[in-house]
């Protein structure tokens, strides 16, 4: 299972019920959060988020909007008697704040808080499933996007061809690699000797942001992209001045980048209805859908 | 009107659908915001508090399920455009985490936020009609109490009896503050040209604390007093541990300090029902509540 559950998808200012960003995102057995607005706690429980699994959190930057939940989770997290390691990847000033307010209440936490500081474009994460990079957008201060990939899967055994050829146990790691094979000195393709496997699936993450082209590289042909879409197009102005974007800015990019799906959020709080961002959106990018809160999309 | 609406009534852990501290006490047509845990700010919301009436917050402590939701309520109210002065009286290290919060956003307040630390019990606020003192209660770390008390009403024209004596109108002011007339060489009491106003009332706020008979002098003979019942009074080891109360010892406060109403909350996630909390604190003194969000208790 690959997907992202959504625990907030308004803007700053809570509203119609609607939460502050926060995203969870699954990969096998693997949580990877990312941003924790207030109250994402209270989401997790409401949304029965397995939190224990969560040992990877990601901020992509500091307006409160996608931070002020980190504080009362970990402090949870202590509470619950967490032993397992937790990674923080965050702006170098988030760690500042929280070991301030960790000192200030005379906290003390049963398990490790790593603190990685988001400095460049980098790898944060490269496991045998899966890697985690960040990269740069574009908003008034310091911001991040994440993009998860799948590694490449190793290749199925064929079972009757390997018997055919009478390949032993122990070469079976090199087909998966992707290795031939030798038999009666005749070169058997691994083509034949194996199937290939699911491909590989990636998510991209982009909030905060205002439109950007050179984005497109970073999020080319990835299988869902999330991208902000704080405004209707109407207020193309008001996005710029606040360096956010629309609707149609987000499906542009999904367009230009050639992604496969598109998942729109951050939605302005001067919005009850959300029924005109999937219908603009869908008219530029057809494979659209609005991020609802408690809802899970399956990364395909 | 004088009461005071639960927004969080549950302790550190969020669960069960309970929240973190917050109440608001309403006087008048004034509110005040004592602790501020997080999603304070969407309690607002579900409660429909008219939050733009806030002028003052009270924080008890720095424990974070007392204020980790007051930096987003702060950016709110910007957000919503206030301009208001907004008094916040909370220890002084409080002020260090929220600059830092908002210089690393980069937020700039349209209004001003006046920042008292609190040092030592006195008087916050002496308005005409309500002052607030605080009080240490008996934490882990400094911690305050607060208590709100109706300053001393005017007394009332007795219109009839001023008329008879021909009392002017520019005398009415002395004559609610309780002086005498003097008519025709003759005292005239201000007993008989007055009538006694609504007695004053009084509200204390005592969390997160520690049994402790000190207390008792602090808020004697309060209309409503708010004690912390974290445990039910089988676990007064574990509540001593943790520098909190059970049931009986907030209710054997109540009963000490002869108070009218006794008001318990900050329950521990490990209570689902809250049932033998009533009970178990009735036994002790009869005219206790539970505090629970939503609910408006009136103090009379």
């Amino acid at each position: 299972m690959f997907g992202v559950t959504i625990l907030g998808n308004n803007s700053a200012l809570p509203a119609y019920n609607r939460h502050p960003t926060s995203q969870v995102i699954s990969l096998n057995d693997q949580l990877f959060l990312v941003d924790c607005g207030e109250g994402t706690q209270m989401q997790m429980n409401t949304y029965k988020i397995r939190r224990g699994k969560i040992n990877h959190i990601f901020i992509s930057h500091l307006h409160g909007d996608h931070y002020f939940g980190l504080p009362g989770l970990i402090t949870s997290y202590g509470l619950l008697g967490r032993v397992t390691d937790l990674h923080l990847y965050a702006p170098a000033a988030l760690k500042t704040i929280l070991d301030l307010q960790l000192n200030m209440s005379d906290t003390w936490l049963p398990y490790k808080l790593h603190f990685h500081a988001l400095e460049n474009a980098s790898v944060l994460i490269d496991e045998e499933h899966v890697s985690v990079e960040c990269f740069k957008v574009f908003h008034r201060i310091d911001c991040w996007g994440f993009l998860f990939r799948e590694k490449r899967n190793p290749r199925k055994i064929n079972a009757e061809a390997t018997e055919k050829y009478g390949v032993p146990l122990s070469y079976y790691e090199k087909l998966k690699r992707g290795e031939d094979y030798v038999h009666e000195g005749k070169i058997i393709s691994n083509d034949e000797l194996t199937i290939a496997n699911k491909p590989v699936r990636s998510y991209a993450y982009c909030a905060d942001t205002l439109y950007n082209e050179t984005l497109v590289e970073k999020v080319h042909h990835v299988n869902m992209l999330y991208h902000e879409a704080t405004y209707l197009k109407d207020k193309q102005e008001k996005a710029l001045s606040r360096f956010h974007s629309t609707t149609i800015q987000a499906a542009q990019l999904a367009k230009l980048a050639e992604v496969k799906k598109l998942l729109i959020g951050h939605f302005s709080s001067t919005y009850e209805k959300l029924d005109d961002f999937l219908t603009e959106a869908q008219e530029i990018f057809h494979d659209t859908q609005l991020a609802l809160e408690g809802q899970t999309y399956l990364i395909a």
